[in-house]
């Protein structure tokens, strides 16, 4: 049987916030873990790349807002295609809440937030998995939290049929096509940054 | 709004095993994450009372086999409600294929496994955590993952009515129900070995 069985590992997805003084930022991921209950204790794991990664190393503060079935791929791609560096992402986005450590939560798409100090960073490569203690949480919605596979069978954009002898290359992550019979050697995805490995071949 | 925010992400569920040179053994855990994809990294979370935590603590060697939505209770209760300290869950269960690094995977009820090489243990408290090497892995069906929430809605029985007037506290992992006004201070899971903070009450 053929697939790659990484994929099977379930995940949630989280809009991830941080504030250094001067802003407030955020990105997507899908790895967090409660891995204590007393005390209630998480991990997350983020990319280096990511701004918000970088403000969390220098505040240890941050939430994680759990992303529902009721958000929309406009959340994505204004979390999670484009860098805090470049644009200020809360600028105009308006549907947040300050929780009890200074950051936002994202109250829009999303069922819950959770708050977090860091105690610990582990650094393992392109990422760093923070374990921190739960300051503050809260219900925002009784719609069910999405998973990472209702993103791609629901939120994801439906991809169009490929134009009949073409070849592009398609982003598994966030929908992303590179026309062209092989992609470039070290290739990242312009919108998500995921690397070739996420990429698949379709043939028109 | 009521409820826990923790209980908002989401998570799979896998069968953790491991052979210490004499005998197989696992237990189910709900705590995988991919963390880097080159290379290929995993963590989990792993109790410290689960027997297979001390067998992987001392092997490093583990597979996780990814529980999919074919799986019936009996899975759980085989491999998630009692410890291999007391019993060799493997001697009558032979829906399994022994992988790269010489541990057990399960193929019933199961759509993948992965195979690793413990790097780093990190204890943070009542829970390790395992940073691991992949080193094998395969897919094994292409049924869909079960998520924990779907082993909440679909897998676990439905409980039975309660008598009227008679008070309960029924554990919100497993099912069990314990009788009685109040839980003991303390009161673990006999089934499950959750605590007290994963019941509910309950009035007829």
């Amino acid at each position: 049987m053929s697939g790659n069985p990484m994929f099977n590992i379930s995940y949630g997805l989280y809009v991830l916030t941080a504030n250094n003084g001067q802003k407030d930022n955020g990105c997507i991921i899908n790895t967090v873990t409660q891995v204590t209950s007393e005390p209630n204790q998480i991990t997350l794991a983020v990319n280096k790349g990511n701004h918000t990664h970088d403000m969390i190393m220098d505040t240890k503060d941050f939430t994680v807002s759990v992303v529902s079935e009721a958000a929309d791929f406009e959340l994505f791609k204004h979390f999670g295609f484009c860098s805090g560096r470049e644009m200020d992402k809360f600028k105009d986005f308006t549907a947040v809440e300050r929780t009890a450590n200074g950051t936002l939560a994202v109250t829009k798409g999303t069922n819950a937030y959770i708050s977090g100090r860091v105690t610990q960073a582990w650094d393992v490569g392109s990422h760093t998995i923070f374990l921190a203690d739960v300051v503050d949480s809260k219900i925002l919605s009784a719609v069910k939290s999405a998973t990472y596979g209702y993103y791609q069978e629901q939120i994801k954009p439906r991809p169009q049929a490929t134009a009949k002898g073409k070849t592009i290359w398609r982003c598994t992550v966030c929908g992303y096509e590179y026309e062209g019979e092989e992609l470039p050697e070290g290739y990242i995805c312009p919108l998500c940054k995921h690397g070739a490995a996420d990429f698949e071949k379709v043939t028109g």
